[in-house]
C-alpha cells in the first residue's frame, strides 16, 4: 500500500527534521548513547554495566537480530528469522512451517543447516588507521588500499581463532569513522520452538505494516558450543510484568541500512533507479510466485518463504518511493544540504583542510550520473539480477574463490579475505536442499529480464542465451547441473582454477564465460562510483562533525544499536490507535479463511486462553529492517516483548524518523508466555525462560 | 525497460520543446491543418479534396485506426487490431491466433462479434452552444449541464437513424474547443486475413517498442452493409512503388490520449500517483498472467490476448514515468505554464474576463490533491479496479442501464444517453465467449489488489470479502452466474430496475449492494475533482489560444487526426539506425525459440521470397497509441505503409515531441504484398488491393 502521509504530517515533520537528532529519533551505537535525550526524557542513565550487559546479550543473526533469554543459550527472535530454517529442515513429507515446531528436550533441538548466532564483544576505533591507509588515494588505489586495510584488519582480529571469532571493519558515518568489531561466533543453533505460520504471519501481506496486530512473530533457537548448550553469562530475563503503556523501553538490535546521511543526488538515485526497477521486478516475480504456489502443496512450500520476503520488501521500496515523492521530504534534504555546505565555505578561511570538501556533493553526483548510465549494465552482469538461482551464486562462489584465494589477502575481492572465508564455505557446504524445479521458475524469470533490460541484441544477451529461449536455457542448465549436491561442491572448491577449468558443470561453464566481463563491470562501477561516493561521503561526514559536534548517530549499518522510546499509540488521521492488542482481538479477527485463519491449535485452546491478555504493541522506538527479533526491554534490561515489524508510517524511516507517527510493532512478553502455555503447552520451555 | 535518454537529447528537446509546434510535432485535427509547416517543408498543400478523401477513406475501429483499401469495403488495420476478435472466434478446438486466417472468398469471411468501424463524416463546431450551457456554473451544476448538453447534441446529430449513425462531443484543447463528430456505423464488419501471431508479433515483448523490427501486424477486415461488403467511394489504393527514405509520409488515425497541454500539477499527480499504481498493478499481473498461460495449450491462448496489451501497456507507462522523472521535462513544462501566467497576468488590464483565469492554475492544483485523497477510494470502488472481470462490468451495466433509461435523456450518466445505447446493447448481445477459470484468476487478483490498497478493515472491503478470502469469493461468485449467456443477460436488460432487484445472480447482487456507495464517491470525484479542472482548462485553453494563435494542436482525444513526417532513421547514441528492414532480417532474427520463431509457412516459403524486399519502417510522423492501424499515405494518398508501434523514445510522446528521436514504426505496403503472394499465397486478395 503506498505509505499515503497526511497532509498534517509534512508540516510536523518540517519542523522536526533535523540532523540534530531530536526526541526517540536515532539507532545509536553501544559507544556513543544519547544519555542526555534519555536522561532529560526519562530520567534514565545507563551505566557502563548495563550496557556492557545489554550488548553481550544481543544476538546477530545476520540480517536478523536477536538476543540470549536464558544461561544455557536459549535465544529468541522472530518466526520469520527462522522460516529459512523450517523451510530447509522440511520436506515434502513434513512442513515445519504449516504445522510449527516444539522441542522438549535438548535431543530433540534441530539444527539449522546455515544459521550462524554471533555476539557483539569489542568495539575499537580504527579511523585514524583506515585514513592512513587511503590518504591522498582516488579511485581504484583508493579502493583498493581500502580492501587491503579491511582484510589485514580483519585478519589480525581474527587470528588462529577463525571457529570462534568474527570480525569486521564497519563504516559510520558514511565514512566519518570506522570501527573494527569482533564477535563471538556461534555456529551451532538449533532450533527449539517455531508456532504455526499461520500465528505467526496471522493476517498476512495484507496486515504486514498494519496495526492492529495479532501475530505470533516468535521462536526460540539455542546456541551450542562442542555439542552441548552454549553456557552464557550475559542474557535479559523475561518481565514478571510485561511494558505497559508509556513505559520506557529499548531495543538492541541490529538494523540493516538506512539513507538518512544520503546526499541528495543519492536520494533521487534511489527515487529514478533503484526503487523504481524493483518494484517493477519484484511485483512481477510476485505474480509468477503467486500462481506457482497455486500448482500444489509442494509448490506452496516452496515458494512460501521467497514470497513473504518478496512481499515484505516490496513494501517497503513502495513506501520509500512514496517518501522520496513527497516535496516536503526533498525539500527538508536540500534545506539541510545547504546548511552544510554554507557552513563548510564559511569554514574554508580558517580550515584550508576543509577546501577539497567544497567540492564533495558534485563529486557524488557526477558518480550517480555514472551510475545511472552504467545501472542496467552492472546489475545485469555483475549485480546478479540475470541468474536468480542459488546454482548461479554457489558457481561464481566456486570459481571467484578458486582465482581469488591465491591471491595475498590484501589484494583480493572483499568477500574472499581470509576472516570472511568461514562464512563462504558454511554456504559451499551448507546440507540445505535446493530443489531444481523451483530453481527453474526463477531462472527463467530472471533470464526473461535480463533481455528485457539489455535488448535482444546485447552482445551479453546473445552470449547468455544464443538460439534459446530463457526457458530452455534455465531447463538445459538446471537439468545438468551436479551444484545442488554439496559434497559435489566442496569438492570443486577445494580444488584450484585449473581444476574448476575442467568442470563441465553447465553453472561453472556460464560463470567462467562471463567472468571477465563480470569482473571488468564491477571494476568500473568500484573506482568510478563506490570509491568517489566514499571518498566524498568522508568529507562530507567531517564536515557534518565540525558543524553537529557528536550528537549524531550513524546510518544503520547491520551492526548492534540502542534505540530507546515509549509504549504508545498514535493518531492515525486523527483516530487514536490504541497501543496494545488482545488475543481477543485476533478471535475476532479470525476469519477461517487465509491468512484470517487461526490454526487449530488456536481454536482447540480458546477456552484456555486469557483472552484479555496482551499481545502485540506499538512503540516510538526508531528501528528498521534487520531489527527484526530485537528483544524489547525496560530500563531493568528485562524482556518486555519482541519487535517484529513497523507501521505503515515506519517506511519512511528510512530517511528521516517522525515521533509522532512512525512506530515499532511488537509482540508482547505476556502474550508469548501465554501461548506458550495455554496454547502450545511448553511446560519445559516456559520454565526456563522463568528461570526456574 | 526504461527509456533512458542520452543527456544530448535533454540538450535538444529543451531547445525545440515549446507550444508552439515545430517541425514534424503534431496530431492535427483534418479541419486546422499545418499547412504552413507542410509547405515549407515538403512544398505540399492539400486541397479540400484530399483532406475530405483522406478523412473518408480513414477509420475507426474504437481504440485503433485503419483504412478502407478497395471499394468493396476492404479495410486494412494491425494484427493486433483484431487480435480480440481472433480470440473470440476461436475455441479449444482451433486457434486463429496461432494458425491465421485467409478466407478465399466472401462467404468463407467470419464475422466479428463486437467489433465496429466508423468512418468520420462530419465536424460542426459547438463550443459556443457547450459554453452557453455551462456559463456561469461550477461543480455539480456545471457537470450536470454538460452532460445535459452532450447529451442534447448527440441525440439531435443521430436523430432516427442510430443504426448507421454515430455522434460525439469532442473535447478540444482541454476545453478550449467543443466539436460534434458525425460518423457513418459499419456495425458488421467480418475477418478477412490474419497472419499467424508469431508473425505479426515476431520478437514479441522484447521488440515491441524496438527497433529495427520485422513484424508483419497486419490484416484485413470487410464492412458489410445489409449483408453485403460495403460499396465505398473513398479508400486509399496501394502505391505502386511504396516509400523510400526521406519522403513524405501521412498518418491518418485516432492518437488516443496524450497528456501535452497539462499543467504541471496534474503531471505530478500522473507521475506520483496514477503511473506508480499502474506498475505495481500491471507488472504483478504479468506475472500472474505468465504462469497460468503455462497451464497448457487452453490456457495459454486464453490469457494470451490479456498478456500482449497488458505488456504493451506496462511499457508505455514505464517510459511515461521515465519521461516525467526526468528533470528536463518538468523545468520545460514549468517554463512554459510560467510564461503563459505571465501572459495572463499582463492581460488583465486590457482584457477583464482574464481575470477568472489567473487562478486557473491553482484551483486544478487544488482539485488534484482532491484527487491524490480520493484516488484509492475512487478507482477501488468506483473506478472498477477491484473487480476485474468481464461479469462485473456487464452486471454494472445492465443495473445502472435500468436505473438510467428512465430518467430523460439529459439527466442520466452520460454513458447511457440516447446517442451511446447502441454500441452499450452491443456489449450485452455480445455472442464472445467468456472463459470462467480465467475470469476466476483475474477476480481474485483484483480482488486481493483491493484488499491490499483499502486495508482489510475497510468498511467496503469488509462488505465485499465478508469473511471469505479472495479466492473463495471469485470462486462463489464466478460458479453461480449466469452473465456468461448472452440471452441471460438481453433478458436482464430487456427488464426494468424493479425485475433486475429480483435476480439473484450473484454479480447482479454484488453491484446493487456497492452501488449507491460507488456513485456517491464518482459523483464527488466529479464534481470536485472533474468539473473543476475541466472549467479551469477550458480558461486555459482560451488564454493559450490568445498567446499563441491557432497554431496549436489539441492533445489527443481518440479521433481522427492527421499527421506528417518523413521516412527516415535516427541516431542511436552516436550510432546511425537505418530507415528499412527486410525480409532477409526476419530470417537471421529467427532462432526458432519463441518469440524469435518464424511460423512453419514462413520457413517453407523462404525461396520464393524477395529476401531484399523492404519489410517494416521508421518515419518521423508524431503518433501515440490509438494510431496502431493507421495508414501511411504519401502525397497522392496511396498506401506506402501501416503504422503499428513507435520506437523506445515515442514513450516521451505523451508529453512532447522530440523529432530527432521520436519514431513511427510501419510494415512496408510491399512487405505486406510479398508477405501476401509468396507466404500466404492470398491471390484473391492481392488482386483486390492492386485494384484488380
Amino acid at each position: 500500500m503506498t505509505a499515503r502521509l497526511p497532509s498534517l504530517l509534512f508540516a510536523s515533520l518540517l519542523s522536526v527534521f533535523s540532523l540534530n537528532a531530536q526526541a526517540e529519533e536515532g539507532m545509536w551505537t553501544f559507544d556513543n548513547l544519547p544519555v542526555d535525550g534519555l536522561k532529560a526524557n526519562y530520567q534514565f542513565t545507563p551505566d557502563k554495566v548495563w550496557v556492557d550487559h545489554a550488548m553481550r546479550a544481543s544476538v546477530n543473526l545476520g540480517g536478523c537480530s536477536a538476543s540470549f533469554i536464558s544461561p544455557q543459550g536459549l535465544i529468541m527472535t522472530n518466526h520469520h528469522c527462522v522460516a529459512g530454517c523450517l523451510q530447509q529442515i522440511s520436506s515434502a513429507k513434513k512442513n515445519y512451517l504449516l504445522d510449527g515446531f516444539l522441542a522438549r528436550k535438548n535431543e530433540d533441538e534441530m539444527r539449522c543447516p546455515v544459521t550462524e548466532a554471533s555476539r557483539l564483544e569489542q568495539i575499537t576505533d580504527v579511523t585514524n588507521v583506515v585514513n592512513a591507509a587511503t590518504k591522498g588515494l582516488t579511485g581504484e588505489a583508493y579502493k583498493n588500499a581500502q580492501n587491503a586495510i579491511d582484510a589485514k584488519l580483519t585478519a589480525d582480529c581474527v587470528g588462529d581463532k577463525a571457529a570462534t571469532v568474527r570480525c569486521s571493519v564497519v563504516t559510520l558515518y558514511q565514512g566519518g569513522q570506522y570501527h573494527l568489531y569482533r564477535y563471538h561466533r556461534f555456529s551451532d543453533v538449533r532450533l527449539v520452538w517455531a508456532p504455526e505460520e499461520a500465528a505467526s504471519d496471522f493476517g498476512g501481506d495484507p496486515d504486514n505494516f498494519n496495526y492492529p496486530r495479532f501475530g505470533l512473530d516468535a521462536s526460540m533457537l539455542r546456541a551450542y558450543e562442542n555439542g552441548k548448550p552454549a553456557m552464557v553469562k550475559d542474557f535479559f530475563p523475561f518481565s514478571a510484568d510485561g511494558a505497559k503503556a508509556g513505559d520506557l523501553v529499548f531495543t538492541s538490535g541490529n538494523p540493516g541500512r538506512t539513507n538518512r546521511l544520503l546526499t541528495v543526488s543519492q536520494l533521487e538515485t534511489l527515487r529514478d533507479v533503484g526503487l523504481i526497477s524493483r518494484i517493477r521486478n519484484g511485483y512481477e516475480l510476485r505474480g509468477n510466485l503467486t500462481q506457482y504456489r497455486k500448482l500444489g502443496a509442494e509448490q506452496a512450500r516452496l515458494g512460501s518463504n521467497d514470497l513473504f520476503f518478496l512481499e515484505n520488501g516490496l513494501k517497503v521500496a513502495t513506501g520509500e518511493l512514496a517518501a522520496l515523492q513527497s516535496p516536503e521530504l526533498m525539500t527538508a534534504k536540500r534545506r539541510d544540504e545547504v546548511s552544510l555546505q554554507k557552513f563548510v565555505a564559511a569554514s574554508v578561511a580558517a580550515k584550508p583542510a576543509m577546501k577539497d570538501t567544497v567540492g564533495a556533493w558534485d563529486a557524488i553526483t557526477k558518480a550517480q550520473a555514472v551510475y545511472r548510465d552504467m545501472a542496467r549494465e552492472y546489475n545485469a552482469i555483475e549485480g546478479g539480477q540475470s541468474f536468480s538461482t542459488r546454482y548461479f551464486a554457489l558457481a561464481r562462489t566456486i570459481v571467484r574463490g578458486a582465482d581469488e584465494r591465491v591471491k595475498a589477502n590484501g589484494d583480493r575481492l572483499p568477500e574472499f579475505s581470509s576472516a570472511r572465508l568461514p562464512l563462504v564455505e558454511r554456504q559451499i557446504s551448507s546440507p540445505a536442499p535446493i530443489y531444481p524445479e523451483f530453481e527453474k521458475l526463477k531462472l527463467e524469470f530472471s533470464l526473461t529480464k535480463m533481455r528485457e533490460l539489455l535488448g535482444t541484441d546485447d552482445p551479453f544477451v546473445v552470449k547468455v542465451l544464443g538460439k534459446e529461449s530463457p526457458e530452455q536455457v534455465a531447463k538445459r542448465l538446471i537439468d545438468a547441473t551436479k551444484l545442488g549436491d554439496a559434497a559435489f561442491r566442496k569438492s570443486l572448491w577445494a580444488g584450484d582454477a585449473a581444476a574448476i577449468a575442467q568442470s563441465d558443470d553447465p553453472f561453472i561453464k556460464l560463470v567462467r564465460e562471463i567472468d571477465a566481463q563480470a569482473r571488468a563491470i564491477r571494476k568500473r562501477y568500484e573506482n568510478e562510483v563506490t570509491a568517489v561516493v566514499q571518498k566524498n561521503a568522508e568529507l562530507i561526514a567531517r564536515a557534518r562533525f565540525a558543524q553537529l559536534g557528536s550528537k549524531v548517530y550513524p546510518d544503520a549499518t547491520g551492526t548492534l544499536r540502542l534505540s530507546y522510546g515509549r509504549a504508545d499509540g498514535w493518531l492515525e488521521r486523527g483516530k487514536p490507535v490504541a497501543p496494545f492488542t488482545d488475543f481477543a482481538g485476533a478471535f475476532n479477527r479470525n476469519t477461517g479463511a487465509e491468512p484470517y485463519a487461526l490454526p487449530p491449535a488456536w481454536l482447540a485452546a480458546k477456552d484456555k486462553i486469557n483472552l484479555m491478555q496482551n499481545y502485540n504493541f506499538v512503540s516510538t522506538n526508531d528501528i528498521i529492517g534487520g531489527n527484526s527479533g530485537s528483544p524489547m526491554i525496560n530500563r531493568n534490561a528485562e524482556i518486555v516483548g519482541l519487535a517484529f515489524d513497523g507501521n505503515v508510517h515506519s517506511h519512511g524511516g528510512s530517511f528521516w524518523f517522525d515521533p509522532k507517527l512512525n512506530r515499532t510493532i511488537s509482540v508482547t512478553s505476556n502474550g508469548m508466555r501465554e501461548a506458550l502455555k495455554n496454547i502450545y503447552g511448553a511446560t519445559e520451555l516456559l520454565a526456563e525462560i522463568n528461570g526456574k
